[in-house]
Protein backbone atom coordinates (compact mmCIF):
# COMPACT_ATOMS: atom_id res chain seq x y z
CA UNK A 1 0.00 0.00 0.00
CA UNK A 2 2.12 2.72 -1.10
CA UNK A 3 0.39 5.40 0.52
CA UNK A 4 1.09 3.99 3.65
CA UNK A 5 4.87 3.89 3.08
CA UNK A 6 5.09 7.35 4.75
CA UNK A 7 4.37 7.52 8.59
CA UNK A 8 0.90 8.80 9.45
CA UNK A 9 1.27 11.25 12.12
CA UNK A 10 -2.03 13.03 12.32
CA UNK A 11 -5.50 12.52 10.69
CA UNK A 12 -8.24 14.36 9.31
CA UNK A 13 -11.55 13.32 8.79
CA UNK A 14 -14.72 15.15 7.49
CA UNK A 15 -18.11 13.98 10.16
CA UNK A 16 -21.46 13.89 7.83
CA UNK A 17 -21.31 10.67 5.70
CA UNK A 18 -17.67 9.36 7.49
CA UNK A 19 -18.85 9.70 11.57
CA UNK A 20 -22.53 9.21 10.00
CA UNK A 21 -24.95 9.43 7.28
CA UNK A 22 -27.02 12.93 7.24
CA UNK A 23 -30.42 12.67 8.06
CA UNK A 24 -30.12 9.41 9.83
CA UNK A 25 -30.04 8.56 13.25
CA UNK A 26 -27.03 6.19 14.13
CA UNK A 27 -23.34 6.30 13.44
CA UNK A 28 -21.95 4.61 10.46
CA UNK A 29 -20.48 1.03 11.40
CA UNK A 30 -17.47 0.93 13.09
CA UNK A 31 -16.97 4.82 13.42
CA UNK A 32 -17.16 4.85 16.80
CA UNK A 33 -14.94 2.06 17.53
CA UNK A 34 -12.43 3.56 14.81
CA UNK A 35 -12.29 7.09 16.57
CA UNK A 36 -11.73 5.07 20.21
CA UNK A 37 -8.94 3.12 18.47
CA UNK A 38 -7.18 6.35 17.26
CA UNK A 39 -7.47 7.73 21.23
CA UNK A 40 -6.04 4.82 22.42
CA UNK A 41 -3.59 4.31 19.94
CA UNK A 42 -2.84 7.98 20.59
CA UNK A 43 -2.62 9.63 16.95
CA UNK A 44 -3.63 12.95 16.69
CA UNK A 45 -7.06 13.91 14.87
CA UNK A 46 -9.24 17.29 13.90
CA UNK A 47 -12.36 17.17 12.07
CA UNK A 48 -12.70 19.49 9.05
CA UNK A 49 -16.42 20.18 7.98
CA UNK A 50 -18.18 22.15 5.55
CA UNK A 51 -21.56 21.76 7.83
CA UNK A 52 -23.21 24.51 8.05
CA UNK A 53 -27.16 24.00 8.85
CA UNK A 54 -25.66 23.57 12.25
CA UNK A 55 -23.82 25.60 15.17
CA UNK A 56 -20.64 23.99 16.62
CA UNK A 57 -22.60 23.54 20.08
CA UNK A 58 -25.38 21.86 17.95
CA UNK A 59 -23.03 19.38 16.14
CA UNK A 60 -21.64 18.41 19.29
CA UNK A 61 -24.43 17.77 21.16
CA UNK A 62 -25.90 15.45 18.33
CA UNK A 63 -22.51 13.47 17.94
CA UNK A 64 -22.62 12.95 21.59
CA UNK A 65 -26.14 11.43 21.16
CA UNK A 66 -24.46 9.17 18.40
CA UNK A 67 -22.00 7.90 20.86
CA UNK A 68 -19.19 9.81 20.11
CA UNK A 69 -16.34 10.87 22.35
CA UNK A 70 -14.99 14.26 20.10
CA UNK A 71 -14.39 17.50 21.87
CA UNK A 72 -16.06 20.51 20.37
CA UNK A 73 -12.33 21.93 20.02
CA UNK A 74 -11.19 19.11 17.52
CA UNK A 75 -13.81 20.42 15.19
CA UNK A 76 -13.00 22.85 12.51
CA UNK A 77 -16.47 24.50 11.19
CA UNK A 78 -16.70 27.12 8.12
CA UNK A 79 -18.76 29.50 9.43
CA UNK A 80 -16.62 30.92 12.49
CA UNK A 81 -14.15 31.12 10.51
CA UNK A 82 -15.48 33.33 7.89
CA UNK A 83 -16.82 35.27 10.60
CA UNK A 84 -13.33 35.88 11.73
CA UNK A 85 -12.44 36.42 8.32
CA UNK A 86 -15.10 39.17 7.49
CA UNK A 87 -14.31 40.87 10.94
CA UNK A 88 -10.89 41.07 10.16
CA UNK A 89 -11.35 42.75 6.47
CA UNK A 90 -14.41 45.06 7.86
CA UNK A 91 -16.83 43.28 5.62
CA UNK A 92 -20.62 43.95 6.41
CA UNK A 93 -22.39 40.52 5.51
CA UNK A 94 -25.69 39.81 3.74
CA UNK A 95 -26.22 36.32 4.80
CA UNK A 96 -27.51 33.42 2.33
CA UNK A 97 -27.55 30.75 5.04
CA UNK A 98 -29.68 28.18 6.97
CA UNK A 99 -31.36 30.22 9.83
CA UNK A 100 -29.89 27.75 12.29
CA UNK A 101 -26.35 29.77 11.58
CA UNK A 102 -27.53 33.24 11.15
CA UNK A 103 -27.02 33.39 14.87
CA UNK A 104 -23.12 33.23 14.60
CA UNK A 105 -23.33 36.07 12.40
CA UNK A 106 -25.92 38.33 14.74
CA UNK A 107 -23.03 40.78 16.38
CA UNK A 108 -21.90 41.41 12.28
CA UNK A 109 -23.01 44.56 10.99
CA UNK A 110 -25.62 43.39 8.39
CA UNK A 111 -26.74 47.10 6.88
CA UNK A 112 -25.45 48.10 3.60
CA UNK A 113 -23.83 44.55 3.27
CA UNK A 114 -20.76 44.88 1.08
CA UNK A 115 -20.27 40.87 1.12
CA UNK A 116 -22.13 37.86 0.33
CA UNK A 117 -21.81 34.66 2.63
CA UNK A 118 -23.39 31.82 0.78
CA UNK A 119 -23.79 28.72 2.80
CA UNK A 120 -25.72 25.49 2.82
CA UNK A 121 -29.32 27.48 2.85
CA UNK A 122 -31.32 24.92 1.99
CA UNK A 123 -34.81 25.81 1.15
CA UNK A 124 -33.69 29.53 1.57
CA UNK A 125 -32.23 29.46 -1.82
CA UNK A 126 -35.28 31.28 -3.50
CA UNK A 127 -35.03 32.96 -6.03
CA UNK A 128 -35.94 36.19 -4.02
CA UNK A 129 -32.85 35.57 -1.72
CA UNK A 130 -30.83 34.80 -4.73
CA UNK A 131 -31.85 38.14 -6.51
CA UNK A 132 -30.74 40.24 -2.90
CA UNK A 133 -27.28 38.72 -2.97
CA UNK A 134 -26.87 39.00 -6.62
CA UNK A 135 -27.55 42.83 -6.29
CA UNK A 136 -25.00 43.10 -3.40
CA UNK A 137 -22.54 42.27 -5.92
CA UNK A 138 -23.90 43.63 -8.78
CA UNK A 139 -24.29 47.18 -7.24
CA UNK A 140 -21.01 47.72 -5.61
CA UNK A 141 -18.00 46.39 -7.64
CA UNK A 142 -16.09 46.17 -4.00
CA UNK A 143 -18.63 43.63 -2.79
CA UNK A 144 -17.03 40.33 -2.20
CA UNK A 145 -18.56 36.59 -2.59
CA UNK A 146 -17.60 34.30 0.21
CA UNK A 147 -18.83 30.55 0.13
CA UNK A 148 -18.35 28.23 2.93
CA UNK A 149 -17.04 25.28 1.12
CA UNK A 150 -17.76 24.35 -2.71
CA UNK A 151 -19.93 21.16 -2.56
CA UNK A 152 -21.77 19.70 -4.73
CA UNK A 153 -24.53 17.90 -3.04
CA UNK A 154 -24.63 16.08 0.15
CA UNK A 155 -27.06 12.69 0.98
CA UNK A 156 -29.64 13.34 3.13
CA UNK A 157 -32.24 11.17 4.07
CA UNK A 158 -30.68 8.59 1.61
CA UNK A 159 -31.27 10.99 -1.14
CA UNK A 160 -28.85 13.57 -2.91
CA UNK A 161 -29.68 16.89 -2.02
CA UNK A 162 -28.08 19.96 -3.55
CA UNK A 163 -25.27 21.54 -1.32
CA UNK A 164 -23.80 25.18 -1.58
CA UNK A 165 -21.89 24.87 -4.37
CA UNK A 166 -24.02 24.95 -6.90
CA UNK A 167 -25.58 28.02 -5.86
CA UNK A 168 -22.00 30.04 -5.23
CA UNK A 169 -21.50 29.05 -8.80
CA UNK A 170 -24.92 30.42 -9.55
CA UNK A 171 -23.91 33.52 -8.15
CA UNK A 172 -20.11 34.06 -9.91
CA UNK A 173 -21.66 33.38 -13.65
CA UNK A 174 -24.45 35.90 -12.67
CA UNK A 175 -21.69 38.79 -11.12
CA UNK A 176 -18.71 37.80 -13.06
CA UNK A 177 -17.03 37.27 -9.57
CA UNK A 178 -15.27 34.25 -7.86
CA UNK A 179 -16.02 33.36 -4.74
CA UNK A 180 -13.89 33.39 -1.81
CA UNK A 181 -13.90 29.78 -0.10
CA UNK A 182 -13.95 29.38 3.15
CA UNK A 183 -14.16 25.50 4.03
CA UNK A 184 -13.13 22.14 1.84
CA UNK A 185 -11.59 22.02 -0.49
CA UNK A 186 -9.73 25.68 0.57
CA UNK A 187 -6.23 25.05 1.79
CA UNK A 188 -6.75 27.72 3.98
CA UNK A 189 -9.35 25.87 5.61
CA UNK A 190 -7.45 22.34 6.17
CA UNK A 191 -4.23 24.91 7.53
CA UNK A 192 -5.80 25.77 10.41
CA UNK A 193 -6.06 21.97 11.23
CA UNK A 194 -2.94 21.04 10.38
CA UNK A 195 -1.28 24.11 13.09
CA UNK A 196 -3.46 23.06 15.42
CA UNK A 197 -1.96 19.13 14.93
CA UNK A 198 1.32 21.10 14.50
CA UNK A 199 2.07 18.23 11.92
CA UNK A 200 2.84 19.21 7.69
CA UNK A 201 0.51 18.54 5.03
CA UNK A 202 2.47 15.39 3.94
CA UNK A 203 2.39 13.83 7.49
CA UNK A 204 -1.29 13.62 7.80
CA UNK A 205 -4.13 11.49 5.81
CA UNK A 206 -7.49 13.21 5.26
CA UNK A 207 -10.51 10.91 5.18
CA UNK A 208 -13.70 11.84 3.57
CA UNK A 209 -16.87 10.79 1.58
CA UNK A 210 -16.74 14.16 -0.71
CA UNK A 211 -13.96 12.95 -4.21
CA UNK A 212 -13.73 16.78 -4.46
CA UNK A 213 -13.91 18.34 -1.52
CA UNK A 214 -12.17 16.12 0.67
CA UNK A 215 -9.89 13.89 -1.31
CA UNK A 216 -8.75 16.69 -4.56
CA UNK A 217 -9.20 19.21 -1.35
CA UNK A 218 -6.65 17.57 0.55
CA UNK A 219 -4.23 16.60 -2.28
CA UNK A 220 -3.97 19.54 -3.64
CA UNK A 221 -2.82 21.40 0.03
CA UNK A 222 -0.37 18.26 0.08
CA UNK A 223 -2.35 15.60 1.86
CA UNK A 224 -3.03 12.08 0.80
CA UNK A 225 -6.30 12.02 0.74
CA UNK A 226 -8.79 8.77 1.20
CA UNK A 227 -12.20 7.89 -0.03
CA UNK A 228 -14.51 6.19 2.20
CA UNK A 229 -17.70 4.36 0.04
CA UNK A 230 -20.04 5.48 2.44
CA UNK A 231 -21.86 9.04 2.48
CA UNK A 232 -22.45 10.40 -1.27
CA UNK A 233 -19.81 8.19 -2.13
CA UNK A 234 -20.97 7.03 -5.74
CA UNK A 235 -19.32 4.62 -7.95
CA UNK A 236 -18.51 6.56 -10.59
CA UNK A 237 -16.42 8.06 -8.16
CA UNK A 238 -13.66 5.32 -8.54
CA UNK A 239 -12.76 6.60 -12.22
CA UNK A 240 -12.93 10.51 -11.44
CA UNK A 241 -11.24 12.09 -15.05
CA UNK A 242 -8.83 14.08 -12.42
CA UNK A 243 -9.07 13.36 -8.97
CA UNK A 244 -7.32 9.82 -8.28
CA UNK A 245 -7.18 9.05 -4.30
CA UNK A 246 -5.00 7.62 -2.48
CA UNK A 247 -6.83 5.17 -1.49
CA UNK A 248 -10.51 4.15 -1.41
CA UNK A 249 -12.18 1.95 1.65
CA UNK A 250 -15.05 0.79 2.44
CA UNK A 251 -15.59 3.13 5.55
CA UNK A 252 -13.59 5.38 8.39
CA UNK A 253 -13.04 1.60 10.22
CA UNK A 254 -11.13 0.55 7.13
CA UNK A 255 -9.16 3.00 7.20
CA UNK A 256 -8.10 3.39 10.51
CA UNK A 257 -7.44 0.09 10.95
CA UNK A 258 -5.26 0.06 7.97
CA UNK A 259 -3.13 3.58 9.07
CA UNK A 260 -2.73 1.97 12.39
CA UNK A 261 -1.80 -1.68 11.23
CA UNK A 262 1.33 -0.20 9.76
CA UNK A 263 2.28 -0.07 13.32
CA UNK A 264 5.09 2.89 12.58
CA UNK A 265 5.43 5.55 15.42
CA UNK A 266 3.00 8.54 15.11
CA UNK A 267 4.85 10.76 16.52
CA UNK A 268 7.87 11.95 15.17
CA UNK A 269 11.03 10.60 17.18
CA UNK A 270 12.19 13.44 19.53
CA UNK A 271 16.46 13.53 20.43
CA UNK A 272 17.03 12.24 23.59
CA UNK B 1 -16.89 53.30 -39.19
CA UNK B 2 -15.27 50.08 -39.70
CA UNK B 3 -18.35 47.62 -39.04
CA UNK B 4 -20.04 49.18 -42.13
CA UNK B 5 -17.27 49.13 -44.61
CA UNK B 6 -18.94 45.96 -45.48
CA UNK B 7 -22.51 45.87 -46.86
CA UNK B 8 -25.67 44.86 -44.76
CA UNK B 9 -28.10 42.61 -46.38
CA UNK B 10 -30.24 41.76 -43.71
CA UNK B 11 -30.66 42.49 -39.12
CA UNK B 12 -31.10 40.57 -36.24
CA UNK B 13 -32.19 42.25 -33.27
CA UNK B 14 -32.98 41.23 -29.78
CA UNK B 15 -36.85 42.57 -28.63
CA UNK B 16 -36.48 42.98 -24.52
CA UNK B 17 -34.04 45.92 -24.05
CA UNK B 18 -34.14 46.72 -27.39
CA UNK B 19 -37.83 47.11 -28.80
CA UNK B 20 -39.31 47.78 -25.28
CA UNK B 21 -37.68 48.03 -21.56
CA UNK B 22 -39.03 45.25 -19.59
CA UNK B 23 -41.77 45.45 -17.08
CA UNK B 24 -42.93 48.95 -18.82
CA UNK B 25 -45.33 49.69 -20.80
CA UNK B 26 -43.88 51.44 -23.59
CA UNK B 27 -41.46 51.11 -26.34
CA UNK B 28 -37.68 52.52 -26.07
CA UNK B 29 -37.52 55.87 -27.91
CA UNK B 30 -37.37 55.77 -31.91
CA UNK B 31 -37.74 51.78 -31.83
CA UNK B 32 -41.16 52.09 -33.53
CA UNK B 33 -40.17 54.63 -36.51
CA UNK B 34 -36.59 52.11 -36.21
CA UNK B 35 -38.74 49.54 -37.62
CA UNK B 36 -41.00 51.29 -40.19
CA UNK B 37 -37.40 52.66 -41.74
CA UNK B 38 -36.58 49.05 -42.51
CA UNK B 39 -39.23 47.68 -43.88
CA UNK B 40 -39.55 51.01 -45.75
CA UNK B 41 -36.17 50.52 -46.94
CA UNK B 42 -36.91 47.01 -47.70
CA UNK B 43 -33.95 45.56 -45.39
CA UNK B 44 -34.83 42.11 -44.17
CA UNK B 45 -34.74 41.62 -40.65
CA UNK B 46 -35.83 38.61 -37.72
CA UNK B 47 -36.10 39.00 -34.23
CA UNK B 48 -34.39 36.17 -32.03
CA UNK B 49 -35.37 36.45 -27.97
CA UNK B 50 -34.44 34.39 -25.63
CA UNK B 51 -37.97 35.58 -23.68
CA UNK B 52 -39.15 32.67 -22.19
CA UNK B 53 -41.45 33.82 -20.14
CA UNK B 54 -44.44 34.39 -22.75
CA UNK B 55 -45.66 32.37 -25.47
CA UNK B 56 -44.65 33.44 -29.26
CA UNK B 57 -48.78 34.41 -29.11
CA UNK B 58 -48.32 36.39 -25.53
CA UNK B 59 -45.43 38.11 -27.08
CA UNK B 60 -46.86 39.15 -30.52
CA UNK B 61 -49.97 40.57 -28.70
CA UNK B 62 -47.60 42.71 -26.39
CA UNK B 63 -45.54 44.63 -29.25
CA UNK B 64 -48.65 45.38 -30.94
CA UNK B 65 -49.96 47.00 -28.18
CA UNK B 66 -46.84 49.00 -27.95
CA UNK B 67 -47.33 50.07 -31.42
CA UNK B 68 -44.99 47.77 -33.57
CA UNK B 69 -46.17 46.50 -36.93
CA UNK B 70 -44.39 42.83 -36.32
CA UNK B 71 -45.46 39.42 -37.87
CA UNK B 72 -45.27 36.42 -35.62
CA UNK B 73 -43.03 34.53 -38.33
CA UNK B 74 -40.17 37.28 -37.92
CA UNK B 75 -39.62 36.29 -34.73
CA UNK B 76 -37.11 33.14 -33.57
CA UNK B 77 -38.07 31.95 -29.84
CA UNK B 78 -36.42 29.47 -27.69
CA UNK B 79 -39.11 27.00 -26.21
CA UNK B 80 -40.48 25.69 -29.84
CA UNK B 81 -37.38 25.13 -31.09
CA UNK B 82 -36.65 23.16 -27.77
CA UNK B 83 -39.57 21.38 -28.19
CA UNK B 84 -38.99 20.49 -31.74
CA UNK B 85 -35.49 19.61 -30.48
CA UNK B 86 -36.36 16.89 -27.82
CA UNK B 87 -39.39 15.30 -30.04
CA UNK B 88 -36.52 14.51 -32.53
CA UNK B 89 -34.33 12.99 -30.12
CA UNK B 90 -37.60 10.94 -28.13
CA UNK B 91 -36.55 12.98 -24.63
CA UNK B 92 -39.40 13.28 -21.76
CA UNK B 93 -38.77 16.76 -20.13
CA UNK B 94 -38.69 18.13 -16.17
CA UNK B 95 -39.61 21.44 -17.22
CA UNK B 96 -38.05 24.15 -14.78
CA UNK B 97 -39.79 26.66 -16.66
CA UNK B 98 -42.29 29.60 -16.33
CA UNK B 99 -45.64 28.91 -15.56
CA UNK B 100 -46.66 30.41 -19.23
CA UNK B 101 -44.46 28.39 -21.05
CA UNK B 102 -45.43 25.11 -19.86
CA UNK B 103 -48.14 24.82 -21.99
CA UNK B 104 -46.13 24.91 -25.22
CA UNK B 105 -44.53 21.71 -23.93
CA UNK B 106 -48.07 20.12 -23.01
CA UNK B 107 -47.87 17.33 -25.98
CA UNK B 108 -44.03 16.13 -24.85
CA UNK B 109 -44.42 12.84 -22.54
CA UNK B 110 -43.17 14.11 -19.33
CA UNK B 111 -43.24 10.56 -17.30
CA UNK B 112 -40.34 9.81 -16.43
CA UNK B 113 -38.01 12.46 -17.63
CA UNK B 114 -34.96 11.42 -18.95
CA UNK B 115 -33.93 15.37 -19.83
CA UNK B 116 -34.35 18.82 -17.99
CA UNK B 117 -35.49 22.30 -19.85
CA UNK B 118 -34.27 24.84 -18.04
CA UNK B 119 -35.85 28.19 -18.60
CA UNK B 120 -36.40 32.09 -17.17
CA UNK B 121 -38.37 30.03 -14.26
CA UNK B 122 -38.65 33.45 -12.27
CA UNK B 123 -39.87 32.31 -8.59
CA UNK B 124 -40.35 28.60 -9.80
CA UNK B 125 -36.26 28.78 -9.06
CA UNK B 126 -37.09 27.21 -5.64
CA UNK B 127 -34.39 24.94 -3.68
CA UNK B 128 -37.15 21.81 -4.19
CA UNK B 129 -37.32 22.31 -8.11
CA UNK B 130 -33.32 22.63 -8.38
CA UNK B 131 -33.57 19.36 -6.73
CA UNK B 132 -35.78 17.62 -8.98
CA UNK B 133 -34.19 18.62 -11.80
CA UNK B 134 -30.52 17.80 -10.33
CA UNK B 135 -32.18 14.34 -9.85
CA UNK B 136 -32.95 13.72 -13.22
CA UNK B 137 -29.58 14.13 -13.92
CA UNK B 138 -27.95 12.70 -11.33
CA UNK B 139 -30.45 9.61 -11.33
CA UNK B 140 -29.21 8.80 -15.10
CA UNK B 141 -26.12 9.14 -16.69
CA UNK B 142 -27.96 9.26 -20.35
CA UNK B 143 -30.06 12.71 -19.41
CA UNK B 144 -29.09 15.76 -20.44
CA UNK B 145 -29.53 19.45 -19.77
CA UNK B 146 -31.09 21.56 -22.25
CA UNK B 147 -31.07 25.40 -20.85
CA UNK B 148 -32.86 27.61 -23.19
CA UNK B 149 -30.41 30.12 -23.68
CA UNK B 150 -27.72 31.48 -20.90
CA UNK B 151 -27.92 35.08 -20.07
CA UNK B 152 -27.00 36.50 -16.41
CA UNK B 153 -29.91 38.76 -15.65
CA UNK B 154 -32.36 40.94 -17.57
CA UNK B 155 -33.86 43.94 -16.64
CA UNK B 156 -37.50 44.36 -15.07
CA UNK B 157 -39.16 47.20 -13.85
CA UNK B 158 -35.73 49.07 -13.49
CA UNK B 159 -33.87 46.40 -11.93
CA UNK B 160 -31.45 44.31 -13.04
CA UNK B 161 -32.84 40.48 -12.22
CA UNK B 162 -31.37 37.39 -12.36
CA UNK B 163 -31.97 35.02 -15.71
CA UNK B 164 -31.86 31.53 -16.39
CA UNK B 165 -28.16 31.22 -17.01
CA UNK B 166 -27.17 31.09 -13.44
CA UNK B 167 -29.27 28.43 -12.69
CA UNK B 168 -27.98 26.49 -15.78
CA UNK B 169 -24.54 26.64 -14.38
CA UNK B 170 -25.85 25.34 -10.90
CA UNK B 171 -27.23 22.16 -12.38
CA UNK B 172 -24.15 22.27 -14.69
CA UNK B 173 -22.24 22.49 -11.53
CA UNK B 174 -23.59 19.88 -9.04
CA UNK B 175 -24.35 17.11 -12.13
CA UNK B 176 -20.87 17.71 -13.42
CA UNK B 177 -22.90 17.91 -17.01
CA UNK B 178 -22.53 20.71 -19.71
CA UNK B 179 -26.00 22.06 -20.80
CA UNK B 180 -27.18 21.93 -24.46
CA UNK B 181 -28.42 25.89 -25.06
CA UNK B 182 -31.23 26.32 -27.31
CA UNK B 183 -31.32 29.87 -27.73
CA UNK B 184 -28.47 33.21 -27.78
CA UNK B 185 -25.61 32.96 -27.44
CA UNK B 186 -25.48 29.84 -29.15
CA UNK B 187 -24.88 29.50 -32.88
CA UNK B 188 -27.33 27.15 -34.28
CA UNK B 189 -30.33 29.49 -32.78
CA UNK B 190 -28.73 32.20 -34.70
CA UNK B 191 -28.43 30.07 -37.92
CA UNK B 192 -32.27 29.44 -38.08
CA UNK B 193 -32.72 33.18 -38.02
CA UNK B 194 -30.34 34.11 -40.82
CA UNK B 195 -31.10 30.76 -43.14
CA UNK B 196 -34.53 32.13 -42.73
CA UNK B 197 -33.67 35.79 -44.57
CA UNK B 198 -31.38 33.04 -46.91
CA UNK B 199 -28.29 35.28 -45.75
CA UNK B 200 -24.88 34.21 -44.70
CA UNK B 201 -23.60 35.34 -41.60
CA UNK B 202 -21.16 38.20 -42.32
CA UNK B 203 -23.89 39.75 -44.16
CA UNK B 204 -25.99 40.70 -40.96
CA UNK B 205 -25.83 42.71 -38.22
CA UNK B 206 -27.06 41.68 -35.02
CA UNK B 207 -28.27 44.27 -32.57
CA UNK B 208 -29.11 43.92 -28.94
CA UNK B 209 -28.20 44.98 -25.60
CA UNK B 210 -26.71 41.68 -24.21
CA UNK B 211 -23.19 41.96 -24.49
CA UNK B 212 -22.57 37.97 -24.05
CA UNK B 213 -25.18 36.38 -25.34
CA UNK B 214 -26.24 39.41 -28.26
CA UNK B 215 -22.88 40.82 -29.15
CA UNK B 216 -20.69 38.10 -28.20
CA UNK B 217 -22.99 35.22 -29.71
CA UNK B 218 -23.57 36.96 -32.82
CA UNK B 219 -19.72 37.23 -33.26
CA UNK B 220 -18.82 34.07 -32.59
CA UNK B 221 -21.29 33.23 -35.33
CA UNK B 222 -19.52 35.41 -37.63
CA UNK B 223 -21.88 38.19 -37.75
CA UNK B 224 -21.01 41.88 -36.62
CA UNK B 225 -22.54 42.74 -33.09
CA UNK B 226 -23.91 46.01 -31.98
CA UNK B 227 -24.24 46.87 -28.54
CA UNK B 228 -27.28 49.39 -27.74
CA UNK B 229 -27.31 51.29 -24.57
CA UNK B 230 -30.66 50.35 -23.25
CA UNK B 231 -32.42 47.56 -21.99
CA UNK B 232 -29.73 45.73 -19.66
CA UNK B 233 -26.42 47.48 -21.02
CA UNK B 234 -24.02 48.98 -18.18
CA UNK B 235 -21.41 51.00 -18.87
CA UNK B 236 -18.80 47.93 -17.65
CA UNK B 237 -20.12 46.78 -20.55
CA UNK B 238 -17.92 49.02 -22.53
CA UNK B 239 -14.96 47.45 -20.71
CA UNK B 240 -15.38 43.87 -21.15
CA UNK B 241 -12.23 41.99 -20.90
CA UNK B 242 -12.91 39.52 -24.04
CA UNK B 243 -16.20 41.12 -25.86
CA UNK B 244 -15.41 43.91 -28.31
CA UNK B 245 -18.61 45.04 -29.75
CA UNK B 246 -18.79 46.16 -33.64
CA UNK B 247 -20.29 49.40 -32.05
CA UNK B 248 -21.73 50.72 -29.41
CA UNK B 249 -25.13 52.94 -30.55
CA UNK B 250 -27.37 54.79 -27.99
CA UNK B 251 -30.05 52.55 -29.26
CA UNK B 252 -32.12 50.76 -31.87
CA UNK B 253 -32.89 53.99 -33.58
CA UNK B 254 -29.13 55.14 -34.27
CA UNK B 255 -28.18 51.43 -35.01
CA UNK B 256 -30.67 51.96 -37.78
CA UNK B 257 -29.80 55.03 -39.08
CA UNK B 258 -26.58 54.06 -38.79
CA UNK B 259 -26.69 51.14 -40.92
CA UNK B 260 -29.42 52.64 -43.59
CA UNK B 261 -27.04 55.85 -44.26
CA UNK B 262 -24.73 53.92 -45.57
CA UNK B 263 -26.64 53.73 -48.69
CA UNK B 264 -25.23 50.88 -50.46
CA UNK B 265 -27.50 48.10 -51.75
CA UNK B 266 -28.95 46.26 -49.02
CA UNK B 267 -29.68 43.63 -51.34
CA UNK B 268 -26.94 41.46 -53.40
CA UNK B 269 -26.94 42.59 -57.04
CA UNK B 270 -27.92 39.61 -59.36
CA UNK B 271 -27.03 39.51 -62.79
CA UNK B 272 -29.06 40.75 -65.46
Amino acid sequence: MAWLRKPVRGILMDITGVLYESGERKAIEGSVDALKMLRTADVPFRFVTNETQKTKDQLGSALHRLGFDIYEKEIFMCAPAAKKFIHDLNYRPFLLVHPNVEAEFAECDQNQPNCVIVADAGSNFTYENMNRAFHVLVDNDDSVLITLGKGKYYKEHDKLTMDVGPFTAALEYAAERQAIVIGKPGEEFFRMALEDMKLRPDEVVMIGDDLVCDVGGAQSAGMRGVLVRTGKFRPTDENHASIKPDAIVHNLMEAIQRILSTGRPTKPVLPQ
